[in-house]
């Protein structure tokens, strides 16, 4: 009954088996391994983005701030829903790797930005040298709030962003979910809805520590580069990363770990949807949930073997926050309902 | 005949077998998993230093960089030689994470820091505003050139360092290999000789990417762990650079393989002393070497299969980098050899 | 009739007759000269502080940047005021002198910061590694609103700061207006307050380009003048620096020239009270207003003659800021009320 | 007998006296006032540089960092002179505002950066991901040394950076005296050869503290405005560092007080040259020497009123820095030769 996150399970069977096909021999260092440049290429053909580059790092953190970095001047902002994990969860990484970019926190409901306010932030920032300048625009899908956009509203909060000039990132630690979840292709939810660079995560959904970051304008490929060695994200045995993508990416498997974790997250919530005193603070839409309940359900969950985060709830009550992964089985949801019906 | 570096080289099958064994079941993130506790005790046992610091990151660079960011601060300078890995390799990370800290380069044959010149470099450094304020050491063991100090030398620059109140880092990317060229023990290596924070390699003595940065002094513990988290070096999935060190540790494997490694250096470089026109730019000590030949010998290796760095002799003279690790055999030295002779 | 700001008037008399009479002769650099240790004596005098560290800088983000990048760490936080200037009109100086750390907004009406909202926004912040850290308090007085806090109420917020074991910061670019509008003296305005650093600003007040950066704890007396010199901020003829407080404090007439300007502030609010479509956005304490009227009245202030800037009023009505000097005169205020009479 | 520095004399009375004048009446802050837009045009008019950018600010540390920043990437170096004044006396300035851009020193007698070792420089410089790439050039005229750089060698050093695509800054803090010396035009100097953006200092020849940065593409405009902003550097009341230069540039007095420095060193070196033991370090080619005299010198000079730098003469005998200035007498002069000769 484990739900503390998606980042508690292991790697995937196939994940495991390319690793281990991978360390067979010698190979060049930092990239120039022809492992590289067949994951290199499969992305590209997922993405249908022949001219996309392709560069890997091995944390999501990594892969979020090296990208923003490329995109926004010091004396710029990036404009990101004000629970971002860039925003609430790197420890200051965007500051960091941009010598110091500001983040400007756009609200809106249930983690997904609203279009006015990103448009009344947008207006009120830049123009005079007295204040930061407008820099980048940062979406993120699947939310923090478990929900989902589609590539309609990522295309509508781009189009503001464009309309100033800015560049736009998307960051998808969990990019497979929200593909699960809405069904659009790969390039439907990024480059065709007016993304310009993808954090396209793979930890999370069954690899054990690898993160693409695709930029569908090849503009920044050595800007990225020099970056990525300067943070120390340049792995020299740089085929180990490439390894886990390609187990990943393997006979579109990916996709199919994503849309078994969103099923085990659906059954989840459709049992806490039965039981009267359960609600939850954001609809579920892909493997995350927010579930509040009433007192004391924390400590009989967790006395049963439960693990979970507690989580404020706005309303005061006890919160939660489940997550589902693509190793989680049917019988740990029913455990888990089963413990919660007492 | 691959002799390009030790990085690569796959991982040894133990640590192969340690990632697979970590893979089992659901841990905590971040570091709070069992493993990562006991390699954490592990390596405190080896370093005879039971209150150390032990981090874990997955690159060289991010080990040192964030090393010497928690020694020094951004209007400091670090003295370090003037071909080290940090000043040389690492595209400014030592700057960036410092935000901003110089590296004072001091000379020395052979890659091994010259007393005298440390000496002067830390006279001449520092005392007014308008330069930049002396702030720490960095020496690398195994050197740039391939030669090892031993205890007693890193003692005497900390000792140089100390005197000015100089906290001292080392650079240990090829440890194992000087610990095996020199006898010397961990705690003989760095802490009972100055030492206050090592970059400990595992990458290129057989495994896939980690370093542990050990801290003798836990002063540093929290800053660091920020310092990572910012820098995005903090893996989520933190079980699997554990399991690497896992696999590295068992049963003093780690120092084997880099004793293998340093032996075939010692039949390569015995093997080219025989060749009456082939010269050691530097002392052959552990696995790494630069030996001199004459014009057209690169094509004839290289057409029978060498890989290597071509590097630029002081001589003028053809130069090359060869560097042999865990998995070179005798047979791959003999090949090379045989090749070489013609 | 110009009400632009304070910093387009001229300096005063007697600070340019400090100015000439410092011309005189040769002077040691960077601060050693005997006009610098007079101007320190005075201002350790002037806020009975002993043991205070005193320090010359020429602009007031540098003096706020500076000080702010001595109390926190690249991964904490600033908290401040959302209209802060150091939040909204300083592109960004906090982040880089502090090498990327944040500044957390936290509300409150009429420019001061609401208690419960620093409250809530220390108890939200820190704690775990995945979020930046609290670092340190920064309140300005008089606020951007023209609004004047009293030594009480500073009391009160740096109090809720202290409990984390937070230093505060008070932005003091008009704090010769606040201390006139209170009645409080220097030292019950700051350290009797809880205030460790203040920016004590010259420039607005009559000044041509001059702050003092007081600090109360000497413990970072070295740290800021290394951060000065390598921000470009330590004057080579930094006689002409102090030559300027030095006729700024010349018998008490800072406190006069700062009370002049609160006066004609007043003189204007109470005839612009008596309008009846005039409204007030803010309350009126020092001498800075933000007043709102109907439509048509900004050019037809702008036609006779008045210097101001527009502002979005809250309302949507036109709104408009208006800034009183030691030099603006009482036939100014006069014109401008007949001006709005029409 | 004040020969310690340049910034040790007080302002021109030209200065003092254009400062005087724009003290009437209130302006636009932030520079956008009729004194700053004239000294912009005067500027221009004297480099013959119709569309130079021309902004202020108040230090030599300040012009020269900000510059480079807009000319170097964090991940580049910029390349000087071992000596220069960027690399020993800013306390890193240069690598706090490029975000952590490194400075490769490069070798010369006498101050003067040595062709071929800039060759070479540039030659190692850069390429691989691994090191920090090729960014600028940054010269000194007058040189650290007090030598004189003409227009045709400032040109074959540019063209060398030029070759690789680079930038050229020059610091020009003693510009003016380097213009006396030389005979050579602002524009012969600068932009016609090769350089990109000058510091042009104000206050070592009679200023109070101003330097223009001065570039000849206007480019980077817009991108330097923020900079200097975000950096604390712009001035609220601007109209006071334009009226020095406003002082300092009328009828060509700059020109004249530089000329009238160098007569005094020129005269200065005269007198040393007629005593037997003592020999200049360096020759004398503008308004700053380093002669070395026997042991016991320096007592006697300062016993006699002399105020002067003791600087360490390579040859272990005793040396000085000596400065002359716009303000230096004759009589100040014969009276050092006279204490000189006992």
């Amino acid at each position: 009954m484990f739900f503390a996150s998606d980042n508690g399970s292991g790697a995937t069977p196939e994940v495991m088996a390319a690793l281990a096909r991978a360390n067979d021999g010698y190979t060049r260092g930092y990239g120039a391994d022809d492992l590289t440049a067949r994951v290199t290429a499969e992305l590209r053909r997922v993405f249908d983005a022949p001219d996309a580059v392709v560069h890997l790092v091995a944390t999501g953190t990594a892969a979020n701030a090296l990208a923003l970095a490329c995109l926004v001047q010091p004396w710029q902002a990036t404009f990101c829903h004000r629970h971002a994990h860039i925003a609430e969860d790197e420890c200051g990484a965007p500051e960091f790797f941009s010598a110091g970019a500001k983040l400007v926190l756009v609200g809106g409901a249930h983690g997904v930005m609203d279009g006015q306010a990103l448009a009344n932030a947008l207006e009120t920032t830049g123009g005079s040298v007295h204040g930061v300048q407008r820099g980048a625009l940062s979406l993120t899908n699947v939310t923090e709030a478990g929900t989902v956009y589609t590539p309609a509203q990522i295309a509508d909060l781009t189009a503001l962003a464009r309309a100033h000039g800015l560049p736009c990132h998307l960051d998808g630690a969990r990019f497979a979910n929200a593909l699960a979840a809405t069904g659009a292709t790969p390039a439907q939810m990024t480059w065709q809805a007016g993304i310009d660079v993808l954090s396209f995560g793979g930890t999370k959904n069954g690899c054990l520590g690898v993160e693409a970051v695709i930029f569908f304008d090849p503009a920044k490929d050595w800007e990225f580069q020099l970056r990525r060695k300067r943070a120390g994200h340049l792995f020299s045995k740089n085929r180990y990363l490439a390894a886990q993508l390609d187990g990943y990416l393997q006979d579109g498997l990916w996709l199919a770990r994503a849309a078994h974790a969103n099923a085990m997250a659906a059954r989840l919530a459709a049992g806490l949807a039965q039981m009267p005193d359960i609600h939850q603070t954001h609809p579920v839409q892909a493997n995350v949930m927010f579930p509040e309940w009433p007192a004391g359900t924390h400590d009989r969950l967790e006395a049963a073997g439960a693990v979970y985060y507690r989580y404020p709830a706005p309303t005061g009550r006890e919160g939660a926050r489940l997550v589902t992964s693509w190793s989680t089985t049917e019988a740990d949801v029913d455990a888990f309902l089963s413990a919660l019906r007492g």
